[in-house]
């Protein structure tokens, strides 16, 4: 059997698909850029159908990425695949991702179709993707619930009609290991065709088996799983890549088959992937957790000084943590600063935005003595809201609060180039100023979440707010960095705004 | 077989060696109180021979749970033991949990004796225990890379000596399910007096698999699962109870057993415990993520509305989630105020007690027009620090800062009963505050981390602040809550620095 195991990435779809994460296609790039360094196979770019911000972002990630397979999803519909097939067609590789409901209760309250007719819409469904690229993968949604006589015959139709991948979904998150194994050997074995094609998994985590039923379906013969940067994804999330990735590479004598993943980009990853979604990874989370690679008790820290390996079955460095570099301070020049952001892999579009970046940090390196990797990353967030969308601006802050009194802001914005005074009180110095912008803006967005990224190095470290904002039924995430915490927050406040105002032009959903 | 599953929960001792997840006997009590509301079976309280402190944490914990067995850690030796035995003395059921390391690796570079010598120490251990509780566990550490016939040799000869538990730990993650269920198989079969114990798993989540494991082996005959609240553990953690338990009712069908867990107790614990240790649960953590039970794509949705259960495995309900409920408001008396705290579950030490949080109770309501059960949970957090251990505290603050000003702090404290001022300019206010704090209490303490938890009432909503320090080798985590973060933020400081400075004259290492 093959040895290589694909590596399908779908945090930019089923990922963004999290309430709560949805990325700009500025956001998304970033992301697919990390993803190619990281040599993810197939990068699920998004639906180019929902909407023509969806078109527009996979588009965009087709016309940015060489390296890795970029794919858009469809359902087995001529129109939702002639938009992928459009969106993809700038790729180096693409890939069209089609999908229809197989499992009983699905056709019948969702679809409202006869097997018979499910079938021959899939079989439909391939021969419209086939025109735009060879590499069509086909999914049985809800396969986890669905009978196993009606997937092998679907799979067997579908890969008659040239389907290369043939992915088992459990879209629920309901399956356990053994069983769901089980599943994949008997479709392998029963299927006439199988092995025409590649099998895929992917796994949701209700029950906290994602990763198990990913690694059992690769035991019983899968060779793609899809899975996403710390699991992102809706409700519980997604089989997570670096667990998957790392339990296949460290346990190869189990599993008899290995990525092609450079390991040393996952924490990277993680750490972007969080940062632009404001979803933080818990301390304790496997592989990409702050604490993964930490040992607290006596007995084990002996254990680990008398005999490395008697605690460790992997190396922190393999993944890509390392130690906090200090990189530069209030006397770096231009050049350095340059080349620690190619060094940190940060892709600076133009020689304006280096130089705006630039002043951006000497403002910073005068409040703190010590930059770090970490401040030029949350620092080069900030910077990445391009100014044409940048519809509100801060100019500048004052801020009073006093035991007894009520806390005041006193905030100069730039709206559309216009400068404007804005001042409100608050029960404490954030509501404050998110009130003043507001007798502003009158967005009329409702917040759903305000959260300051974790500090680990220092008092004088920058703070990262995350705010989310949802307006007529649309979420968006504005983030801001600055070491006072509630310059930060107006920052992240407007970001959010910027969005609310920039989209509300673009997008056109369909669906 | 057997169709109960015990829930041994270690969050008080195998969670708490997390970094930075060190209790006090307080938060360590408030805890307990609330894993015996959610009906866990045994609840390990800590290691008694680690130092003083754990000895009484683990003592007082005994004295206040009357529904679950109150275990202690216990190494192989006499002393350990008797620490042990002496800890759970008061309990209505008390538990020794002894253990030694019982792979070559460790018994040779570790340990450094023969396996005659580990067999010996073991048979040696269980009756030094016998004489304190008739409920004996024992561990083989480092099982997962321990020889078959080894464990089998040791487990026949500590059952014969009185042991009524076995527990087998994947110490290091290293395992994969089938395989660690084919270890348990083999030795519930091999081992002659199997039959008079029960067996139980202990797991670790390295590879993401420490659930899955877990389950695995009791498909395989386990009996006990060890486990803990958010899946809180050393490195990447322990085996999430609450995966461990949504599965095993969920997948009745495939696991034949059932625990005795009130499921809607899961939420309330899972945020005591996200409180406590400022470790925060990400949107995307199955059961207790924000996002576990919320579903954003169209499609999705559409399967929904058509149909609840196309998408829905488990409810949001049965394991404790509800709509974050008004409760109270400026107008709402001392009898309102103390039943909801009742109906929460929170315990209200002393009459003095309740007076003083009724009071900034009052205070809050002034300053925020509606009081949601999670503000109560966040001020009785706040309140939860007995007087007696405020050595340091917030009398009144004054900030001020302004763009192209440096941020100031200007604070009133009273440290041992005397009011001081303290002033201090900062790269931000909340590094102003820390720095004004530190003018006066030069406790020489290392900020390791700050963190605001993710606020999702409203932007009139408490900061909780969550500030780590660290000094001579301690770590120490402070809390603090207020409409106004940097308030909430200097509270967390406080809160530290009373910690250090308590703890600096119990606290007496003993290993």
């Amino acid at each position: 059997m093959n040895d290589k195991l694909i590596i399908f990435d779908t945090t930019l779809r089923d990922g963004e698909q999290s309430p709560g994460a949805s990325m700009t296609r500025d956001e998304k790039l970033r992301i697919a850029r990390q993803l190619e360094r990281m040599r993810v196979d197939v990068i699920e770019a998004g639906f180019a159908a929902a909407s023509n911000g969806d078109f527009e972002s996979v588009r965009a990630i087709a016309e940015a990425i060489k390296e890795s397979t970029v794919c858009s999803l469809a359902r087995a519909n001529e129109n939702d695949i002639r938009r992928a097939g459009e969106a993809i067609r700038p790729a180096a590789r693409g890939r069209i991702h089609t999908f229809i409901a197989t499992s009983p209760i699905h056709m019948e309250k969702k679809l409202r179709m006869t097997p018979d007719q499910v079938v021959e819409q899939a079989v439909k469904a391939i021969g419209w993707a086939k025109e735009y690229t060879d590499d069509v993968e086909f999914s049985a949604e809800d396969a986890g619930r669905s009978e196993l006589d009606f997937l092998c015959r679907i799979f067997e139709a579908v890969i008659g009609a040239g389907a290369t991948t043939i992915n088992v979904p459990d879209t629920v998150g309901y399956n356990v290991p053994e069983q769901f194994a089980d599943t994949i050997a008997a479709l392998i074995e029963r299927v006439p065709n199988a092995d025409k094609v590649v099998w895929s998994v992917h796994c949701h985590n209700d029950l906290g088996l994602a990763v198990a039923n990913s690694l059992a379906a690769v035991r019983a013969g899968a060779r793609q799983v899809e899975c996403t940067v710390n699991g992102l994804g809706e409700r519980a999330g997604n089989a997570s890549l670096e667990e998957v990735v790392m339990a296949v590479r460290t346990r190869r004598d189990v599993f008899g088959c290995d990525t092609g993943i450079d390991t040393t980009q996952i924490v990277p990853a993680s750490k972007l992937v969080s940062g632009i979604t404001g979803f933080p990874v818990q301390p304790n989370k496997a592989i990409v957790g702050a604490n993964a690679f930490a040992h607290e008790s006596g007995i084990h820290q002996d254990g680990v000084l008398k005999h490395r390996e008697t605690y460790e079955i992997m190396r922190a460095e393999d993944v890509g943590w390392v130690a906090n570099k200090l990189v530069l301070g209030k006397h770096s020049g231009r050049n350095a600063f340059r080349s620690r952001l190619q060094e940190l892999g940060v892709v600076v579009e133009s020689e304006e935005h280096l130089n705006h970046a630039f002043a951006r940090f000497k403002e910073l390196a005068d409040k703190k003595h010590e930059i770090f990797d970490e401040d030029l990353q949350a620092l080069m967030s900030d910077e990445a809201i391009t100014p044409a969308l940048e519809h509100f601006r801060l100019v500048a802050t004052r801020f009073h609060s006093e035991t007894g009194e009520t806390p005041q802001a006193e905030l100069t914005l730039s709206v559309g180039g216009q400068e404007t005074q804005a001042r409100a009180e608050g029960s404490g110095p954030v509501d404050a100023a998110f009130k003043a912008i507001e007798t502003v803006a009158r967005s009329g967005g409702e917040l759903l979440l305000y959260s300051v990224n974790a500090i680990t190095t220092g008092t004088d470290a920058q703070g990262e707010v995350t705010v989310r904002l949802s307006r007529d039924g649309r979420v968006v995430n504005g983030q801001g960095a600055d070491t006072d915490i509630i310059v930060a927050s107006a920052k992240a406040y407007l970001n959010a705004l910027n969005k609310l105002h920039g989209n509300a032009e673009r997008l056109n959903p369909q669906v």
